[in-house]
């Protein structure tokens, strides 16, 4: 153990364990994880020791292999989709693993196919008699779905959909398992009958054969090439040449096409958002959240370990940690991974709640459930995905090596920001929420609970009148509502400005939608800042960790404060002076926390593997760790051919020359 | 020609060709760096077309293949490093060669060499003869010089050195060529004669054998392994055990040790920290601000081909860059890479000025040049990081991909936050400066040109009383201006009560260091602003070029304001009725530059090849380029061996037991 790792946990102010079971909900909990993490590392088909020497190709194979292997793994463990142990074995494989998509497929049939369809489907798709994908995507076309070109028309005399590809535009791209794996995906194209379009409806198409793996006739597909991250998918393009289709292949619980071409629709669509919104919640633990965690345990042990410069004439080099720099990039970023976690089991409450309600064909709550899911999985991303970039970069060279673990984490995670949902289309979905909502409380209608603060505009100031004022959760959690106010109330005013001014609705909302971005994000921040505020109150019997917690709080809402100022002093809501009491308020946190720092991380609770980094390792034996394991790099395997073709002839020209 | 791309030139408001000019500083310069570009681009051993498919050691050696080749090719075509086509070729290379770091081994040689090393070694390595490093930087120390701890000791029997590396932290780190390639290497270590410790020294050592590439006796070396780019680059690690070398090979231009031990010194070190200054200032333009320039040309010429939902209802779907939120995120970039060129321009002529004055041993000017060279390259570099990966977020999940060519120009882009001294460290330099001008102006003392403004101390309040009135230069310039003095005088101020209330000198630097690196930033942001107005009011002569420049220039000025209005609320200089003027300003400009958005990134004048990029061509086909490239990829190539293994007994496996 480095003896300065090892003395940073002696002088923790709170219990580890007690806080590690805390944040899982509860000692079961962890015990659970604990199983599952040690069952998948012990085996040596999981590991991940040489993913940073792999090329997409090894990448794409040991994906594949492990998700085989977890098959025999769940039955041997006794592990089921429905399980407690499943939520932590992706975790537990840090989601390098192949068929995630074939889950979507099954997921898609499961609510939109007819019953029929399921039990047809389903046990196929569970048993992996076919490995599915999901194709939506296209070449030209993402978030709009009504713009995607592929076609499917209907054909009377065979009863079949003939599927095309009309121009490359249109072409199927992204879709995970799809480029080597699949035999089946579920393509979205525009419905055809009798020359009508209507519009975007799912089909189960065969694309390769289930005997020798080949592309079926009229399939074009493959592998889209090589990506910033995500070697282990095989994203994959698809193109349809007169690819025919049965008319059951239709996923049709909403709609159906009769043999008569007589095209019909019922229930209702709405349940197809909730899907698409439940996925947004789910990736934020696991694709942003944890990552964040990993990336602050790994650059906080680090910085402790890591000696430079001096700070104190005569004494030895300090750890960088020390450095109140240091600590301004990294601490606020640790606090940030402890209020996303808050947030993460306020949206899981939240969307079980309105679950229950769905089921009983209650529908009233999907507007705020979607802009919810919209603006956190974009507010939290984009927060995650900057806060791994600055543990990267706060660790210097070492960060920039693949083997600290780091730069895999940021070319992950900034995709996140991407996919499921652009983050900024997203952002102006919960500001097209909040707008109305904003409209109606002015009307005096009612709005949604969340939602209510937008009716409370008053102008006032802030009240606080020294440093430690701005320790209470009250006055820090009113100025992030009153400035989510003014920034909706004064879009708002702006848009109807526009409006009436001639302008159309659509070019206003254009010409206002930088401003309904910062006001989403600034409405996500406030809930964020009080649901942690509420978090630390509930915590009243564990006081040893209630106390860390309520400085984790306060940073992370100074930060936010200390680092946007322009917003919350705009009107004087906060005033220079006072905002003078929050920097000094926010720098004098920094020390405090610096304290518990690597303690707030161990409670995290990752194990070395988990992270596979040469920097964040529990013992701190970072130096030892980078050379023996650059010691393995394929650079290092033989002399490079480089040698002899190259170097040799230009050193011994050269040399005979004189 | 895409036609949506197409459409977007014929209406610009200035000559292209007119600006590309400009920006050269002449059509000869023009002409010259397109000859350069030509003669590389048409050689098929420069290719970088299957750069995104390479493996580390594929691509390191094409790396060695180039840099090679390069040789002939400068001898081919007369170049030399002297000429005027000399500092195009890196450029046209996009940096992808070896041997840059013999190029570091040569200069300090040069530097730091008497004139008989010179004489003896500055041959050898001109016609390689050798293959030189630089190994300064080890495991356990980078920025902090003194505390390297590598060993050489004088043995006064055999006029030797000894070197050693005595503890595992001590191991040479990151040197580039140095892990595969160089034969000889400037190892800097501390110098010890009769047990007394002289400080750090560089010496010579040849570290592999000139005959057959092997180690030399003593020495263990490689290459550190993967990191999140600069694959084609043999970053190293070097140990070191009882290593001997002559006398002679300690480069002793500024001291030496004597056959009998006596150690001299004589003449001034100062000259160092300026070679370490020029490489500052040379990386602002090849590392940072052509890459970023490179990252707008693709996320422009894209976001004009792309088209995504509808911003009027009933027509097509709309360019992305007609949405204000796209504008919002490319146009202040694209304006940032043009503030950047010119403040590089400026930074060249105020070092040309310096290097004169160092030429007549005057050494005035140095702090100046330092402050000035830590602090545009932290600016500058950190600014083009942030900017890059906004282009890439901004062209969604084909940005991601590697054929966009943009998670590259991040990827690299990133370590020039880190290398040549970390961003942190460097405003902190350049922060001292300023207070030490500050408390200098304060009493009356002159200080340098750049920072007389830190006197003129003005509480005021900006008398803007429009939205117009914020696209004058004076207005916006004077706000930036009186930003960088309250922020420098009032950490100057906060740091002297903390001295006199009894804290230590060095611990009240620490707790003000988050204020001084925000002072240091506030600085370098006023110079670009005040330069870039400069820049445009010099152009008199040319109205269109003016006029759109004119345009950048404030709304790169008022999207710092926009985006970091704290700062300028903060005390009221500007008020919130202010910031709405200058939102509303900044806004409107969006638009205006939107129009010219395409000839503004044409007029950089990159090649397709230069660019590789399926996004950025001159053409915008997009889609076609995309799925052609695709199908190149070596996960294309063939069936994947995962199939035999892992798939098809999962598909046949369970197809038999049913």
């Amino acid at each position: 153990m480095n003896p300065d790792l090892a003395s940073e946990r002696q002088t923790a102010s709170f219990s580890v364990e007690k806080l590690t079971a805390w944040l899982d909900g509860g000692v079961e909990h962890t015990r659970i994880r604990r199983a599952v993490v040690e069952a998948i590392e012990c085996d040596p088909v999981f590991s991940r020791e040489n993913q940073y020497f792999q090329s997409q190709n090894e990448r794409y194979e040991a994906a594949v292999r492990k998700a085989v292997h977890l098959q025999k793994k769940m039955h041997e463990m006794g592990w089921t989709e429905n399980g407690p142990e499943f939520k932590y074995i992706y975790r537990a494989l840090s989601g390098d693993i192949a068929f995630l998509l074939h889950r979507i497929f099954t997921r898609s049939i499961s609510v939109l196919g007819s019953n029929k369809q399921i039990a047809k489907w389903i046990p196929l798709a569970t048993q992996f008699q076919l490995i599915g994908s999901y194709a939506q995507t296209e070449l030209g076309h993402g978030t709009y779905l009504q713009g995607l070109e592929t076609t499917a028309v209907f054909d009377i005399t065979t009863q079949e959909f003939t599927l095309n590809t009309p121009k490359i535009s249109a072409m199927k791209w992204w879709p995970g398992d799809m480029g080597r794996s699949a035999t089946h995906t579920v393509v979205f194209a525009q419905l055809y009958i009798h020359g009508k379009c209507y519009g975007v409806h799912p089909f189960i198409v065969q694309i390769r054969s289930l005997q020798d793996h080949s592309l079926c006739p009229g399939i074009t597909a493959g592998d889209i090439g090589p990506k910033m991250n995500f070697e282990h998918v095989d994203n994959g393009y698809l193109m349809l040449q007169n690819v025919r289709v049965p008319r059951e292949n239709m996923l049709n619980k909403f709609c159906e096409v009769q043999p008569d071409g007589t095209y019909v629709r019922w229930g209702s669509q709405k349940i197809n958002y909730f899907t698409m919104t439940t996925v947004r919640i789910s990736l934020i633990a696991d694709e942003a959240v944890i990552p964040l965690m990993k990336a602050c345990t790994i650059a906080i042990r680090y910085s402790v370990v890591r000696r430079q410069s001096k700070l104190k004439p005569g004494e030895q080099e300090a750890k960088i940690l020390d450095y109140q720099t240091q600590q301004e990039k990294l601490l606020p970023s640790l606090a940030a991974a402890y209020a996303f976690h808050f947030i993460n089991d306020y949206l899981q409450e939240l969307f079980d709640k309105g679950y229950k309600e769905i089921q009983r064909k209650n529908f009233d709550t999907l507007p705020e459930l979607h802009a919810f899911s919209s603006g956190f999985k974009a507010m939290v991303t984009q927060y995650c995905t900057s806060a791994v970039e600055i543990c990267l970069r706060a660790c210097g060279g070492h960060g920039y090596s693949l083997l600290s673990g780091l730069p895999s984490l940021y070319t992950r995670i900034v995709a996140s920001c991407i996919y499921e949902g652009e983050n900024t289309i997203l952002l102006l979905q919960t500001a097209r929420f909040l707008i109305k909502c904003f409209m109606a409380a002015s009307a005096g209608q009612p709005v949604p609970p969340s939602v209510t603060y937008l009716a409370a505009v008053k102008p006032g100031k802030c009240p606080a009148t020294n440093t430690s004022d701005f320790l209470s959760p009250d006055i820090y959690t009113e100025a992030y509502q009153h400035v989510a106010v003014r920034l909706t109330g004064s879009t708002a005013a702006k848009l109807q400005d526009l409006i009436q001014s001639g302008v159309k609705k659509h070019d206003a909302w254009n010409q206002c939608s930088v401003q309904l971005v910062q006001a989403a994000k600034a409405h996500c921040h406030y809930i964020t800042v009080k649901n942690f505020a509420e978090t630390v109150e509930k915590l009243k019997t564990k006081a040893g960790i209630q106390k860390i917690m309520k400085h984790l709080c306060d940073l992370f809402a100074l930060h936010g404060i200390f680092s946007n100022g322009g917003v919350f002093l705009h009107d004087g809501y906060i005033s220079g002076a006072q905002m003078d009491m929050v920097t000094a308020s926010y720098l004098d946190l920094l020390a405090v926390i610096r304290k518990d720092a690597v303690p707030l991380v161990d409670a995290f609770d990752f194990t070395d593997k988990s992270l596979n980094s040469a920097l964040g390792s529990y013992d701190g034996q970072v130096y030892q760790r980078l050379y023996e394991w650059a010691q393995k790099s394929p650079t290092n395997k033989q002399m490079s051919p480089a040698y002899e073709r190259y170097l040799k002839p230009l050193l011994h020209n050269t040399l005979s020359k004189l």
